[in-house]
């Protein structure tokens, strides 16, 4: 597998930020849960195959939700035994509820995202539970999860971390205090997401250098949205900060359904892209991608998608410039 | 004018970094020089008053080059002209030659950019001189400006910093000597400018510390493109080790002819409103900037524009959120 790596050792990364990154692919659940079209089982195990091929080794692969809700996922637990079957994977689901833990143990998950709003108004209109009742949900799916045998971790997604458009602002203070009550509450490690990409990168840094002082790295994942552009300088900033996690949606789609039209996820391909040039190595094959984007854009037809890469193609000196400098440095 | 500074007073920008910045408008030059739409005079004086009364004070209004090769700027003496009668903006126009400087201070301009090509097969493409030989210009440019009495400052815009679709890569030695070169002979300041979208932010903040370590506040203006999505990161980047000045076209117009259905420069809407929602003043309202949009949208009909705050809007706690932060923290 070829990778980018343009700064492959004398790139100098900022004091604590790590010169390997995971870009975990939510599409399949994020992305899928936004659009209309059904995609087929068939296709979503040719998308996992093919990110999987591409070096991609954490995959959310659907959400245990009722089928009523999602019919887009309601084939999940079919798509996660497919990924089971691929050695290394990391296949993650979201689940909304002790309902879903169960099946998600139940199909042997190795990892399960519970999401919590940490908007008191979001976490009701969306979860029907006030964040705290979410953080009690997860001590009961802690204890399940360690009765049961299983291995499966347990990642709280702190949701809404920058705001949100029903409640607008959201108290750091608060976004912490969840953070940390999911972490007393047995989940193994946290996310924050910028759900409807309120975010900017200055405020990216400074909540997540304070999240990381308190839970180190038990603080897992950044989740950007591009909704307002800023969904790779977002990531940038967390990296900057020492985050080596970052989800994304091939094609960005998902998104935010209160701002129609607006874009969604940051963009797996222009994500791992930016994070190559920068020398840091994700594992993930770009132009593989690229070409994985245009099957999936087959499947979608009729979907706005997103992402700048696919259009402009790869820079010419792509494996080259920096590797000269550093000949001659 | 209102802006929306969320981090009015305590927000810690990094070392170097600074809590005011300066949008440049250069959607008028190297926007409108890649559009085949030709815009009017007066259409033009309009979108630079609507500019200005949103708090712009430094517009790049044209460029003095053959009308035969852009008749899109055949109208830059009139505007410039216009822009003139704007008390405390600086109408600044873009001259590639000898030719062009005369007329730029025949006309009055506040400011001029010669651009250099550090790239050489890119130079030789476009100014049919070699990067010194741009050097050598303007060394008379800036002896015909002093003889002349004439206080227009000249900026050397060095492009192509990044690589070039040319060429490929581009030694960043060779852009620093070509910087350095370029205040040698008489620019009063340089700007770097990623012409065809090849920068990472990693890379901006090296190439712009070392930048700076050389040549200081003399280094102007940073330039980029939104080629690979990655503009606002790079804009980002470049703030974060001391940069003030970011030329932005509205609705991310021009770019890089070398990758059709690409994106243009970096969007100033969505520029300004990270700035300004992290806290850096831009003096500049952005709900009159997306007003602007508008307009000259309808002017640019059939044409791709970019850009995303437009689509989304603005977040339900532009003005808020951290507010509150600050008055509990």
């Amino acid at each position: 597998m070829s990778t980018l790596s343009v700064f492959p050792a004398t790139h100098a990364a900022p004091d604590g930020a790590s010169a390997r990154a995971v870009v975990r692919e939510v599409g399949l659940r994020d992305g899928l849960q936004s659009i209309a079209t059904l995609v087929s089982t068939a296709h979503k195990i040719e998308w996992i195959n093919a990110a999987y091929a591409a070096g991609q080794r954490e995959i959310e692969v659907g959400s245990f939700v009722p089928a009523r809700l999602l019919p887009q996922l309601a084939d999940t637990a079919e798509v996660l035994a497919h990924a089971k079957t691929l050695p290394g994977l990391l296949a993650s689901v979201l689940v909304p509820n002790y309902k879903g833990a169960e099946r998600a143990l139940e199909c042997g998950a190795g990892l399960m995202v519970v999401p919590l709003s940490a908007s008191h108004a979001h976490s009701l209109a969306n979860l029907r539970k006030t964040p705290d009742a979410v953080v009690a949900e997860v001590a009961r799916i802690r204890a399940l999860r360690d009765a049961s045998g299983s291995r499966c971790l347990i990642e709280g997604g702190v949701g809404t971390a920058f705001g949100c458009t029903l409640q607008g602002e959201v108290p750091e203070s608060e976004v912490l205090r969840l953070m940390q009550a999911l972490l007393d509450a047995g989940a193994d490690r946290v996310s924050l997401a910028d759900t409807v990409g309120y975010a900017d990168p200055a405020w990216v840094a400074r909540l997540f250098e304070k999240a990381r002082a308190l839970v180190g790295d038990r603080l897992w994942c950044a989740h950007f949205h591009d909704t307002r552009g800023m969904g790779l300088a977002n990531a940038y900033a967390a990296w900057q900060v020492g985050i080596t996690r970052f989800d994304a949606c091939l094609a960005g789609i998902g998104g935010c359904p209160h701002a129609p039209g607006a874009s969604g996820n940051v963009t797996t391909e222009d994500l791992v892209f930016m994070l190559e040039r920068m020398g840091v190595a994700t594992g993930i094959d770009v132009t593989a991608l690229l070409a994985l984007r245009q099957r999936v854009a087959g499947w979608l037809e009729g979907e706005t998608l997103h992402g700048t890469l696919w259009q402009a193609g790869l820079p010419q000196n792509a494996a080259r410039t920096v590797l000269r400098e550093a000949a001659t440095a």
